[in-house]
């Protein structure tokens, strides 16, 4: 049996049940005598390279279950995309202080560090596992059927359109929300939810895995407009022309080489500015909203299946590494829609690392511009039920 | 007793709970013999004008019941300050259809439409009542304690700052929130609910009670970045220069004369250039969201004190018109704090009607660019219990 301490990090954009991975791995590590410490990497591998570990084998339950519904990485988070030379300086810190299992929770990034992390270690003859905890608002993992926080961050847009739908049919007029998603739209996707009868909105749907043209966009506000009065748009935030450059952003890159989407209004404004050419002359009313960072740490905006497979990926991912079967990433498998049932599974690190997946096109309508009914079939289970909106 | 029909109307920005109001004045008039018939004006005043108007006499309780736990104007809602010719139209209809009751909700200008029609009918010598039911997430009325629908989008805004807080100590930077409120900053005020420790944002809060200075806020972002290593910043979309002109707007103004500040990413990504100015050469991370409308209109984000008192400001002003004392609008008064209770009275329509207030000095601090402990004991039992923040 492999027997040392383990080090767990968050990494990547927070998400509002990161903790509950969190919190399911120390409390399931504690109950393994493979594990002798465990240490918590403040902001991820940042943290690992500076040996900046909190201790986490002393917190109450109490204090640990407060953590897991509170929403947002409590080790704190990183964007570092580490170079040859950093993963070095992990795994140096890793051998300074026994660390034979390392459990990352985050994106494909970060499975592509446990990844390399693991390599080293193989090639170093150093017993030593790596599991990665899947974990990401934009569901756009390879192999599982979703992701851990997506389905909360899914309700969040859910009730916030049937809101915002109904403020619109309080006050007609044009508005367009911006939906976090760069390059999946599986977040923008969810606000089909929001509908319970004809006419509801979002009106139109908008992804980035639809090439988006503005000209085609205004035609489509002005028929919705046309029919109804009003017009909800969902829109992601990685909408991009047919030469693949984005409708709007502020240009500024993070170390990923990402250009700066959210925590920006230019998407929104551009949009809406559009939508007013579209009725020049008519003194039309048109409103853009970014949801911005609210999507992925709202407090109390939680799906239950989502809070419970967050903290389940995180125990199994524990018990599989004890195991003695080698590195891997945790899956999820569907194993029936109603009553909603999964299963946990691992994959190769390398079947998550770097490439990410994107909305089927069998959820996206013909149009491009909006959601089929086997889009609604997948998703509705994962976000749980939504309360009834009330009409006269 | 004065016996007719009544009409119903919702004007101004939707609330949370501003349908509960609506219900209220519903089932409380099915009570009432004075009331012959229940008429729904279909977006306020202008619907009136049409005399397009909902029957509400039939509506099943069950019916009724979800649309009071529904956000947004049921009835659809209208942001036209009426001229005297309009407030003419009205009043005819209110003849032709003989409706003796007219119960408007909506906030200061509602009042003032109320008020005119008032006038009219005194002039005329048509026997009438009308009462103005108070409604704004502005919390901008004189004469009562606080507002139905504020305490609401107060909770909303309260979470987004706990969640937000979480979501930058995780991926420090600085990040601006700009919150609804164009003269009055009660709203961006609340956000000093959402810190349950030393060190948790929002560190900084700027009303637009206060003149805004840029070079002011550059040295406070900066203080304290130095002192925390990450700065949460709450700013009213309102917030002006000593000249009082806004610190960013489209530019666009409705039909009050009002200049656009919500739907618009403008102030947000304005300061984010500001505050990037004020670490210039140091790669600062710099986010702004703009909450916008989910703030009035979010499902399920409802504080339990603003639910009861929406419905019974409703319900007391309906009891109020048919007891005979004439018109008015309702107030609500303050009795204690722990535990939280209130009561009901009327005040004249013309204390309400064209002016508004804003937070008192008492509650911002000497530097103008946060909250006193006075301030919190006043919103927090409005706002009601928020969830733990739970961390390591």
């Amino acid at each position: 049996m492999l027997k040392g301490n383990m080090v767990i990090g968050q990494s990547g954009g927070p998400t509002a049940v990161i903790n509950q991975s969190l919190v399911g791995a120390i409390l399931a590590a504690r109950q393994e005598a493979a594990i002798t410490g465990i240490l918590g990497a403040r902001h991820g591998i940042a943290g690992i390279m500076n040996e900046d570990f909190i201790d986490l084998t002393t917190q109450s339950t109490e204090q640990l279950e407060a953590l897991a519904n509170t929403p947002a990485a409590g080790l704190g988070s990183v964007r570092l995309k580490p170079g040859k030379e950093e993963c070095e300086r992990v795994f140096e810190a890793f051998k300074k202080n026994d660390v034979r299992y390392f459990f990352y929770i985050g994106g494909n990034d970060s499975a592509e560090t446990a990844h390399i992390i693991s390599e080293m270690a193989k090639d170093a003859n150093y017993d030593f596992c790596t599991v990665h905890i899947p974990k990401t608002i934009d569901n756009d993992l390879r192999v599982t059927d979703h992701c851990p926080g997506f389905a909360s961050a899914a309700r969040f847009v859910a009730l916030a359109f049937m809101g915002d739908d109904r403020d619109n049919n309080a006050l007609p007029g044009v508005k367009i929300n911006v939906v976090m998603g760069r390059h999946a739209g599986f977040l923008t996707a969810a606000s089909a939810l929001a509908r319970q009868a004809d006419g509801d909105g979002p009106h139109l749907i908008y992804l980035p895995e639809r090439v988006f043209d503005v000209e085609q966009f205004k035609v489509d506000v002005r028929r919705v407009v046309g029919e109804f009065g009003r017009c909800v748009v969902a829109v992601s935030e990685g909408v991009a022309d047919a030469d693949g450059n984005p409708i709007a952003s502020s240009g500024e890159k993070d170390s990923h080489g990402n250009v700066q989407l959210s925590g920006t209004g230019a998407l929104g404004d551009a949009l809406a500015a559009h939508a007013k050419e579209a009725f020049k002359g008519e003194n039309a009313r048109v409103r853009a909203d970014t949801f911005g960072y609210l999507q992925r740490s709202y407090p109390t905006i939680i799906s239950a299946v989502d809070a419970r497979e967050a903290r389940e990926v995180g125990e199994f991912g524990v018990r599989y590494a004890v195991s003695g079967a080698g590195n891997g990433s945790v899956a999820i498998r569907r194993l029936s829609n109603a009553p909603y049932a999964s299963e946990y599974f691992m994959t190769e690190l390398s079947s998550v690392a770097r490439e990410t997946t994107s909305v089927a096109d069998a959820f996206i309508s013909a149009e491009g511009n909006d959601m089929t009914a086997a889009w609604l079939d997948y998703v509705r289970p994962l976000v749980g039920d939504l309360p009834l909106i009330g009409r006269l």
